[in-house]
């Protein structure tokens, strides 16, 4: 018999270069760790404006975003991920944000996610359109009208406003974002850290 | 016959929280890298001010600074080391900047700088004092009225400022920082990285 299932909260937003990262590696990670990811797909911008700030700190601060364009590049060698400096940035993701909102226990989720992550950070491409969002889900072989039509409904849309008042609610001021139960990881170099404590592997985090 | 030494620089500041894990790991993990640390205090506060912010971001940011000292607690115990929430932050440590500044080639710097983070991060003690400043160099066994005059001259108090401009210009806008190099590194988490870099350690870096 099994224990109850661990399990890390996984907030991210498709414009967020650091959870390119995360997003690409997380599955694999948590499933190494016997944990399983919940996706927690969000918007960014409402919380940044919330905080005071009219777009990504990276945009707002020269020196901190020339320096995380080289950590970019840098980690993504370190991960073995490809990375092209997107010609936008952050990029909008609205209408996919509400697909992974919609769908976020279909067994595709993940591959949905990645394939988003891989148009904006490695071929640049706008993420935006029903067009892109469509190409990838059929990439999955899904109905991908039926899905955006879902996605776009009323409710769905009130449900992606109410997930990004609930990670205000939870003090989260960034992505990505991991929680396991009430405690809070912020940023991709935090995800081990966040399963060795799901984990309960005392020696490293608690 | 040895090769050219490799070096990193390390840019820190008494004041900043995750400067004193830094500064309390890096001596052992440089060199057990085969690298040599050069010591590069500077002043944090100016900085941010250029920056336009008025103090820490920790601060200024109330929920990232809420995360930060859980963060710390976390971080502290995954290092095995002792953590007090101090009860000013960030603290003003100018003469201990000076001091460092004028004897960084001292064989004792590293570990005046460890008893001074000690003091301000694992017993909460205020760290800008004369009076404190000599009780850790006595316990340090040395010449502490000639080490505080010579860190209090007037050439020791301009290059400090010059320290801290030629920071500005390097583009550092936090601490720890650290170069190999031309190549920047922000925060303690890129501590390891910095390493491999300099270690030329292709696989994990380049």
């Amino acid at each position: 018999m099994n224990g109850p299932a661990k399990l890390i909260e996984y907030w991210f937003d498709f414009g967020s270069n650091y959870s390119y990262l995360s997003t690409m590696r997380i599955e694999q990670a948590a499933q190494q760790a016997g944990v399983r990811v919940v996706w927690r797909p969000f918007l960014l911008g409402p919380v940044f404006q919330e905080l005071g700030w009219s777009t990504s700190p990276f945009v707002l601060q020269k020196e901190k975003g020339a320096y995380t364009w080289k950590d970019m590049t840098r980690q993504c060698r370190k991960y073995g991920l490809p990375w092209t400096m997107p010609s936008r940035f952050p990029r909008a993701a609205v209408l996919a944000t509400r697909v992974a909102l919609s769908f976020e226990d279909a067994l595709w989720m993940s591959s949905f996610c990645r394939l988003v992550m891989h148009l904006n950070f490695a071929e640049d491409r706008d993420i935006d359109s029903v067009e892109t969002i469509s190409e990838v889900l059929q990439a999955l072989g899904l109905p991908f009208a039926e899905i955006i039509a879902e996605a776009q409904s009323e409710p769905n849309r009130a449900r992606l406003r109410e997930q990004t008042r609930q990670a205000r609610t939870l003090g989260i001021f960034g992505a990505p974002t991991f929680f396991v139960g009430d405690e809070m990881f912020w940023g991709n170099d935090r995800l081990d850290d966040a399963l060795a404590w799901c984990a309960g592997d005392a020696g490293v985090s608690r």
